[in-house]
């Protein structure tokens, strides 16, 4: 039977790169490979189940094809989602079954969409400047591409040879015509977009034996490299994998990228695509991987929403293929267990055998401290996480001095976002957006993603004067980067990284040093945030701290507006924000302490000769309730150079045997600038009753150049960008 | 050993009770048995892992005994706690293994305790009318009793009859004297205070064969029955094991009531406790349990805090020992598998084994409707669970016609729930207070639990021209219940419960109707709200949906009040809420849709001629963050009789396999009332596209009388209270 197919499909091959099909999800070696194991191992079992269940409610039946008319959310719109989802599935159980129940559906659907397709000029709700013709943007039918393409490779040794040629011609080359040619500058864009439009056409032409759709995939619509699949892995990816647009969105683009390699190393595996820029797919999966949180949340850099995890879909379908073509990997075990259902492919089939002979596997991925830079080259900045502690008690501070990441892009330059205890303590709130639900704005990105979210006053960095880094201009935002000056993030005792950035300001230069410090006899780090602001002009600078808990307590005394709410501000950010108390600062330092899920943190603060704080809320000049009512703690002062220097602190337990309450209490009892100029920043904190002296040298790396300050009528040398001492002992060793 | 042991007991006994010890938790017999499975069974394995771990800590060590000083929170009170469980824990260990270093250390404590406790006057931080000594309120002094009182029993064979005397008359004797004597009357209240005070001076009397105690535990300070134990057992249940202060308490008061109950048992089998009142004690447990959402936390009416769930110690214990006493419950192994520990006794080792021999264990308790009576004689009213649906899709709606339940009770009368796919939708606030948070206010209840909490406000019942139920008076509250007028929970279609209430306010009688309606075709529940209120004057009604969740859409605009908030009201509950926006309806329904949790809520209402309707949100008059920033959904009206229609809808699934929404849209296009007068309601609401027709007859329960109403030209008759039809067909059978 297979080659007696396999003839017809040569007899009747149009193309020169005509080939044994299905050639592009996986071939017919391998699906025998899923078949005989589905009884023999417990995950793949039940995911086939499920897989079943899904197809065969629609056995039979007439399934709906509408001529487009809803954006996100309404009905043709979802339908449209759930066919292609539909066809790629029934196309697998038939693969898998043999059963042609299945491939007649999906042959039904595939002649209606040939019908319609050819129909179709710019669909009715089109808002986007690359607007679809099946969906309301040109993404969806990327989409559409890409699993229709998988589906019609898995059924082609199943359809009439005037079939094959209705399909492609009907519900295929309007499609690719219109991104290659009438939108040829959005398909050639270095953009996660143009990646799915890519792999879209790339998967069709290996489905179609088409070989100008696999070139103008791989090497843009005018074939000369300048875009297409291999610009994109070249472009969009630093060199250890960091993804410029974020985590987030490595989550949705790391299908297309996983989808269209894996039907090139089918179809054309002297490419070696997996191989391809020193493995940067295989790079690219763990590096977004590193940045989740326990609950395999993707940190929300950027536009992220924040319920998406490594659960899934596109990372389902990455780590079984990463799997299957990289070769076992204990570390995505955890991972493909939360998961908790595998592909069916040689991959899926791998892990749910390997997490049957595995007695124990543990709770979460391997997350230790990593620095991915950003940038084709990897010299535009980047991202450090700085953890510390293990399992449950993981804490992870995450330190931005990125590019802008594109259209999805924060003006968030210096930021830092905290997770503890397995929950987001100080936050970026990510972007304003319902996904899915189409009263929100047909589920797109809600106004507020730009108004409020991507401000620099919803981060926990400074903002000068009410306005934006780059005033909130992407163009220029785009264009810079901060730089590093130093870091260490591999060492027990002090981890650290200093970036400086010049450019989000005018006249204003600021430079911060995080350190991530083990004290001798604390059970948890302690974080030491330096942050200095350097001008000539008198300025404002908000620094605030975007908590997510309950206030417990100040060590001060504010004003509640308890009677009457008014917006922090006017614009960029600040009109939504509700002040609900403030108070004035002298020159002593300010304590404030949360609670969140049982934990308290502590943010002790100096910042020179006065500072007014702020507590706020959001919801105001939120007419549609598009914002969450998450509170802020603002510090604002103003001045000429002003540097503030934060101690975080995580504290408290709480044991569940003995219910018992303890470490309610901050451990710092006073933070002392020493100094604080154009050499060194030197802070002593008086914690746990005794000093902790942090020197922080106000330079680039200084590699091995030694530097003494004075300290208590003692000499202090050391060689280095800092210095860290507790209780009189040296700790950054 | 064992036999000589028991000889010194008798030679030495001073009173006329002297038995073998222990005696009190368990026997020597039955900690042979727990340690003879230790390695047999996992769960047991683990769990005395676990308490071996956090008592060998100790070991060796010189314990802390300070000289009481703060409240709930700090040193000296979360040192006491720690030190009883550390007490009763070494206890534990010394019986399972026969160290004497574990009777060591608890002698050593108890001989700091008799030396400390005699000289304790009222402790320095007591502000509540029951002083404590060693801790700030005489509860807490009664949880020492309690675990005192069974460590001493477990290491009583170990000490000499000097050392006995000793700890008897020093770390016993002023604490059960103070108890029974200064606060005898509090003692002899019917509270779970008094419960906690009872088992702390029974169990001692066990513990230390003192008949004298353990009669007044029993019987009142008195022994004329009037008080103690089985006054408790006879006045704070229900027949059907109803606890009258809700759920949540039951929780608390389930560990003495269990703790005591077991020693008794173990001490005086002859009194039966466990049959005591046809299994009292089993149907408290049983009781509580039925009144858990799927994540396991109790029903927050009352002063609840939402994050006690029944995985807490105290129905550890209590579930163990059901399971010894009462024999297996099948029913209760998803929840031993979600507690992940048992205790050191014969049920802890019958439970673990039983999950070891489970090949599976069902996710959640086999959760049903069930009524619940309220008061001894099950006469006073009660509390209603309706529910629908199976496993995740369980909806659970709260209907509650019960006493007040004492001093943590609410002005509910008539107050709706509801819990939806595993989540709180419509809420009790609970009570206001962080509980072991010594910066808030010691952990105590704070002001805002009686200020806002408690008030009707706070409800999703009727507030009568901004007053709570009863003026917010407890002693009127406590006098009165609303009256049942009929109910049927036990039915596949509808299910309903009809409630009345005429004294909470003094011209305004209300009647409520809650029909929980399975409508053919639709996957969900649709509830049926009808709220009656008949005054001969005009009055103002406001009904609020607290409601959880993310506002999506109304189907009328409103104002947003967004550049300047102010509170809703000046007093009862009302100056703690901020109105962000309002809106004026004519006649027409109101459509409110929310999103919790990826499922959509539709609130849609008629309620006469006009309403006024707000949008709040907490926080207003709250200078110390004490209150969760949670909305509510306020429909005001204002008249004489008035009746809200409201139908609350659950609605929308996503589907994670192809990531698809769907049902994001009410399907109630309409309500309309066709009758509201003393003989029937009768509405009629368009549901998907059909007529669903409900009369509700307005008087007590009506037997089988037949009733006739004219519908559309139609008679219809029908027997009983109220009649349901969909697309006409009868839907109440």
């Amino acid at each position: 039977m297979k080659k007696i197919l396999f003839a017809i499909a040569i007899l009747f091959a149009t193309t020169l790169v005509a080939q044994q099909h299905p050639n592009a999800f996986a071939n017919k070696q391998e699906f025998a490979f899923v078949k005989d194991n589905i009884t023999k191992t417990a995950l793949l079992q039940q995911s086939y189940a499920d897989l079943k269940a899904s197809v065969d409610a629609w056995l039979g039946k007439d399934i709906d094809v509408p001529v487009p008319k809803d954006p996100a959310g309404g009905y043709t719109h979802e339908k449209h989602k759930a066919n292609y989802n539909l066809m790629f599935h029934a196309g697998l159980m038939y693969n898998i079954t043999g059963d042609a129940r299945y491939a007649l559906l999906v042959k039904n659907m595939f002649l209606k969409y040939a019908a319609l397709v050819p129909t179709l000029a710019n669909h009715p709700e089109a808002t986007s400047s690359s607007p679809g013709r099946i969906f309301w943007q040109a993404l969806n039918d990327a989409n559409y591409l890409v699993y229709a393409g998988l589906a019609y490779d898995l059924i082609q040794p199943y359809l009439t040879e005037v079939e094959r040629k209705t399909i492609s011609e009907g519900a295929f080359k309007p499609e690719v015509d219109y991104f290659t040619k009438d939108l040829s500058k959005w398909f050639d864009l270095i953009h996660n977009h143009a990646v799915w439009a890519c792999a879209g056409v790339g998967i069709v032409g290996i489905a179609t034996d088409n070989q100008d759709y696999i070139d103008m995939a791989l090497y843009g619509s005018s074939k000369d490299k300048s875009a297409g699949f291999l610009a994109h892995l070249n472009g969009l990816f630093s060199p250890d994998g960091y993804y410029n647009e974020g985590p987030y969105y490595t989550r949705y683009a790391v299908l297309p990228f996983y989808f269209f390699a894996n039907a090139l190393n089918h179809a054309k595996p002297e490419l070696k695509i997996f191989q391809y820029r020193d493995q940067i797919l295989g790079k690219a999966l763990k590096g977004a991987l590193e940045q989740t949180n326990l609950d395999g949340a993707f940190y929300s850099y950027n536009d992220a929403i924040k319920d998406k995890t490594y659960t899934s879909n596109e990372v389902v379908y990455a780590v079984d293929i990463y799997w299957q073509v990289y070769g076992a990997s204990a570390d995505l075990l955890p991972i493909a267990k939360v998961q908790d259902r595998v592909i069916m492919s040689k991959g899926g089939v791998e892990i749910s055998k390997k997490l049957d002979d595995s007695k124990s596997v543990p709770a979460y991925y391997p997350y230790k401290s990593i620095e991915f830079t950003d940038g084709p080259k990897g010299d535009e900045g980047g991202v450090a996480v700085i953890r510390s502690g293990k399992g449950k008690n993981l804490t992870s501070l995450i330190y931005k001095y990125s590019t802008h990441g594109l259209s999805h892009g924060h003006y968030d330059k210096l930021n830092i976002n905290l997770y503890d205890n397995g929950n987001e303590i100080l936050q970026d709130y990510g972007a304003v957006r319902f996904i899915g639900i189409e009263q929100k704005y047909g589920g797109r990105y809600l106004p507020q993603t730009k108004d409020y979210a991507q401000q620099t006053i919803a981060h926990n960095t400074v903002t000068v004067d009410e306005k934006s880094h780059f005033n909130g201009k992407e163009s220029e935002s785009q264009k810079n980067h901060p730089t590093k000056w130093y870091s260490k993030v591999d060492s027990t005792n002090v981890q650290v990284v200093t970036a400086f950035e010049d450019k989000a300001y005018k006249d204003v230069n600021m430079q911060r040093s995080v350190f991530v410090i083990k004290v001798p006899g604390a059970s948890k780090p302690l974080i030491l945030d330096i942050f200095r602001l350097l001008s000539a002009t008198e300025h404002q600078y908000d620094l605030p701290f975007n908590y997510l808990g309950y206030v417990i307590s100040t060590n001060y005394k504010y004003e509640s507006y308890k009677a009457n709410l008014k917006p922090l501000g006017k614009k960029n950010g600040y009109q939504f924000m509700w002040k609900e108390a403030g108070a004035r600062i002298g020159k002593e330092m300010s304590q404030f302490t949360f609670l969140n899920d049982k934990r308290f943190y502590t943010v002790s603060s100096v910042s020179g000769d006065s500072a007014e704080i702020f507590f706020t809320v959001l919801g105001a000049n939120d007419p549609d309730f598009n914002l969450r009512r998450d509170p802020s703690y603002v510090i604002r002062t103003k001045g000429t150079n002003k540097t503030y220097v934060n101690a975080i602190e995580i504290h408290g337990d709480y044991s569940t045997i003995n219910e018992v309450a303890s470490g309610a209490y901050s451990a710092v009892a006073d933070i002392k600038v020493l100094q604080d100029d154009a050499a060194f920043t030197a802070v002593e904190v008086s914690y746990n009753s005794k000093p902790l002296l942090a020197i922080s040298v106000n330079s680039p790396a200084a590699g091995d150049k030694t530097f003494t300050y004075n300290y208590n009528g003692k000499a202090i040398t050391w060689k280095g960008n800092y210095y860290i001492q507790y209780d009189n002992k040296l700790l950054n060793k």
